[in-house]
C-alpha cells in the first residue's frame, strides 16, 4: 500500500505526519540468535529445540530461563475505553496498544505484545487471558471500561501466578501520587492534614483514590456526574459504595463536585469535562490542580494559575506532565528482575515514591515530576519495585 | 540468572551449546518508529495516535495499513503433539514456538508471535483464537494432536476472513509434493500411473494424502498402525473413514504396511516407527524413499539406498530434507502480500510447484528440493502464492 492509495479516503491526511509515521505500524519482531546455516538451525529448532522442550517438561519453571517468557507482558483490551475515544472496539484500539508496546520496550526493556480482543464480555475477558498466561511473564490489561475493569483484574489476579496490572488504574495513580507527594512538599502540607477533591469515578479514579489513602490522605472526596460519591446516595454500584466508604463516608462530605471544592487543598480530575472557575478560585490558598484529561484538562493550566501554586495536567507540552509512562515500564522492569508473582499495593508506593524522590532538590513548582525522557526513571523505578516485591514476599530470586 | 545456577539442574547440561543459546529466549520486540523526544511521543502514542485510531473506527480495513497487524501471525500451540516429543504441555512447547517465530521473520519477513494455550479442549481453542483474531492477520496452528487439529482448522477456517493454516499437516505435505513431483520427474513416472504408500494417517498424513490427491496420484494407500486405512477395518475413527474412501478404497487395498508396500513405487513415512528392511526390498524398481519422522527416519537413508533411487528425510545432515521451512514463511507472505482471507488449496499447490521449479537442471537424485537457506526460497514461494490467491478469488489487492 502507498499512502496514495489513501487520498480518496477522508478519515486520513496524507498531510498528517501522524499517518505517514503508523505506515504498516510501529513495531516489528526480532530474532536474538543467528540463523545462518544448517548447524545453528539445528540448535535453534530440531533436532537441538528437543533438549529444552524436555528439560522445560520436567521442571517448568525453566520455561523462564530458556524462553523470552519471562520478559513478555500482553497488553490485553477490548476497546471499550480508548484514550477519550470510548468503546471504538479491538482493531480501532490497535495503534494505541502498538504504542504502548513500544514504550514497554523504550522505557523499560519489555517486549509487549498487543492484543486486542474480540469480545466485551467480563467471564470471557478472563477465561480467554488464563489461556493464553503460559505465553507471557505479565499482563497490562488498557482501555477496557470501568466497571468491568475492576472485576476482570481482580479475578485475573486470583486465577493467575504472574504480575496482572491494570495500567489506567494504576499507573496514572502511581504518578498522580509521585506529583502530589511534591507538590505537598513543596507547599509544606502533610498527607493526613491535606483535603483532597478527586473527580471521575472510572478506573482511574477508583486507583487514585486507593492510592491517596495507602499514602496517608485523610480527607479524600470522589466526585462522578452526579456530584460527590457517598452513602448519601441512592444510585452508587457496588463498586462505587465501596469507593464512598472509603472516602467521603469518612468526612460526611456530599453535594456538587463545586461545594466540595470550596476550600479544598488539592483537586485531581481525572474525569473530562470542565470545572467552572469559581470552583477552582474557591479552593485553598496555595491549592494545587492537576488537571489530568487528554487532550483538553479539566482546568486548563491559564485559568488553574490564576488561583493555584502547583499546576499539573496529562499534556506533553505544558510542565509537569502526569504521564504513565514515567510508571508502567519500570514497574514491569522491576516486577520481571526478581520474576514477582505479582504486583502489590506495596510496589506501587515504592514506584510513586521512585518518581518523587528523582526530582530531589530541583523541586520547583513547575517540576514536581520528572520528564519521561529522563534517563533514571526506569531503572530508578525498577530497582524500588523489584525491593518492594522482595519485602512483600512475591519475588520468586 | 547465569548458567552457573543450572548446575545442580539435571535437565540442563552446561555443556551442550543448544542451552546456551536459548538462554533468555531466542526473540524479541522491536520498534520501527523513533521515540527520541516528546515530539515524537507526541505522534506514535498521545495525543496523536488518537487520529489513526479514530481513521480506523470509520474505516475498520484501514487496520491493515496502519498497524502491525497485517503482517503478524499467530503460532498457536496447546502442546499436545510437539516434535516426536508428545504432549509435554504449553510452557514446554515455547522453545519450538519461538523457533518457529524466529523462522518466519527470516526466512518471510512475518512477525510470528508464539501463542501456547493452557487449554487442550477443542471448542475452548476454537473461541480463544477467534477472540484473540483482531490482533493477527493470520493463524498458524501448531502441533496440536489430531484429530482435533482437523475439527480445530476447519471450524476456525469457517469462523475467520483470515488464513488459518495448520503447518504440521499442510507444511509437510507441500514440501513432500514438491520433493516427489521432482522425484517422479527423475525417475520418469507420471503421476496417475504411480503407486504411493503413505504411512502415518495423523496430521501430516492426512494432508500428504490430500495434497497428493489433488496433484493426480491415482493410487495411494496410507496406513497406521493397524495397516492399510480402508473400509474393510471397523476401527476407523470419522476422519479415518473418509481418508479410506479417498484412498485404499478406491483401489481396493487393504493389509499391512509390508503387505501394501510390496511393488509399491513411493514410501513416505510421516509416523515414526521402522519400516522393515524386506518391506523396502520388495519396491518396484527406481524406488522412491522417503522416511520424514525426525530424529529417526523410518527407513535410515543407508537401508533406503540399497533398494532406492531417491531418498528423502526430515534431516539436515543428509541430503533433500523435506523440511517445512521451505513452505510456511513464504506461503504467509505471499498470502500477506495480497492480503488474502484464505490459504486455499490452490495456493499450497502453487507453493509445491514454485519450490519443485526451483531445483531446475539441477535436478539428480540427491537434489530434488532446495536448501532452506536458498535465497529465493521464500521470494519464490510468496509470488507463486500470491498469483494463486489472486486466481483463486481470495486476494483482496
Amino acid at each position: 500500500m502507498t499512502s496514495s492509495e489513501k487520498t480518496t479516503q477522508s478519515a486520513v491526511s496524507d498531510q498528517d505526519p501522524v499517518f505517514a509515521l503508523h505506515v504498516g505500524g510501529k513495531m516489528e519482531i526480532s530474532s536474538t540468535v543467528a540463523l545462518t546455516g544448517a548447524d545453528e538451525l539445528s540448535l535453534a529448532y530440531t533436532p537441538g529445540v528437543a533438549r529444552v522442550c524436555e528439560a522445560i517438561a520436567a521442571e517448568p519453571e525453566l520455561v523462564a530461563d530458556y524462553t523470552w517468557v519471562s520478559n513478555t507482558v500482553a497488553v490485553v483490551t477490548d476497546g471499550t475505553a480508548v484514550l477519550g475515544l470510548g468503546d471504538i472496539g479491538p482493531a480501532a484500539a490497535m495503534p494505541v496498544m502498538e504504542g504502548k508496546a513500544v514504550l514497554f520496550k523504550q522505557f523499560g526493556g519489555v517486549d509487549a505484545i498487543p492484543i486486542c480482543l474480540d469480545t466485551t464480555d467480563t467471564d470471557e475477558i478472563i477465561e480467554t487471558v488464563v489461556r493464553l498466561a503460559p505465553s507471557f511473564g505479565g499482563i497490562n490489561l488498557e482501555d477496557i471500561s470501568a466497571p468491568r475493569c475492576f472485576e476482570i483484574e481482580d479475578r485475573l489476579k486470583e486465577r493467575l501466578s504472574i504480575p496482572v496490572f491494570h495500567d489506567d488504574q494504576h499507573g496514572t495513580a502511581v504518578v498522580a501520587l509521585a506529583a502530589l507527594q511534591n507538590a505537598l512538599r513543596l507547599t509544606g502540607r502533610l498527607p493526613n492534614t491535606t483535603r483532597v477533591v478527586v473527580s471521575g469515578a472510572g478506573a482511574a479514579g477508583v486507583a487514585v483514590a486507593k492510592i491517596l489513602k495507602a499514602a496517608g490522605i485523610g480527607d479524600l472526596a470522589v466526585t462522578d456526574r452526579q456530584g460527590v460519591v457517598s452513602s448519601t446516595r441512592s444510585d452508587l454500584t457496588p463498586v462505587k459504595m465501596a469507593l464512598a466508604e472509603e472516602t467521603a463516608d469518612l468526612t460526611g462530605r456530599s453535594g456538587t463536585l463545586a461545594e466540595v471544592m470550596a476550600g479544598a487543598d488539592v483537586y485531581i480530575g481525572v474525569s473530562g469535562g470542565t470545572v467552572p472557575e469559581e470552583a477552582v478560585a474557591s479552593m485553598a490558598p496555595d491549592a494545587i490542580v492537576f488537571g489530568l484529561a487528554n487532550p483538553t484538562p479539566e482546568v486548563h493550566p491559564d485559568i488553574a494559575h490564576k488561583y493555584a501554586r502547583v499546576v499539573a495536567t496529562g499534556r506533553s507540552d505544558y510542565p509537569n506532565q502526569i504521564n504513565n509512562v514515567l510508571a508502567f515500564p519500570g514497574i514491569f522492569r522491576g516486577a520481571f528482575d526478581v520474576r514477582a508473582t505479582a504486583i502489590t499495593e506495596g510496589m506501587k508506593l515504592a514506584a510513586a515514591n521512585a518518581l518523587a524522590d528523582l526530582v530531589g532538590d530541583d523541586l520547583r513548582e513547575d517540576l514536581i515530576i520528572p520528564s519521561p525522557f529522563d534517563d533514571r526513571v526506569g531503572p530508578a523505578v525498577a530497582a524500588a519495585v523489584a525491593e518492594a516485591a522482595r519485602r512483600d514476599g512475591v519475588a520468586t530470586r
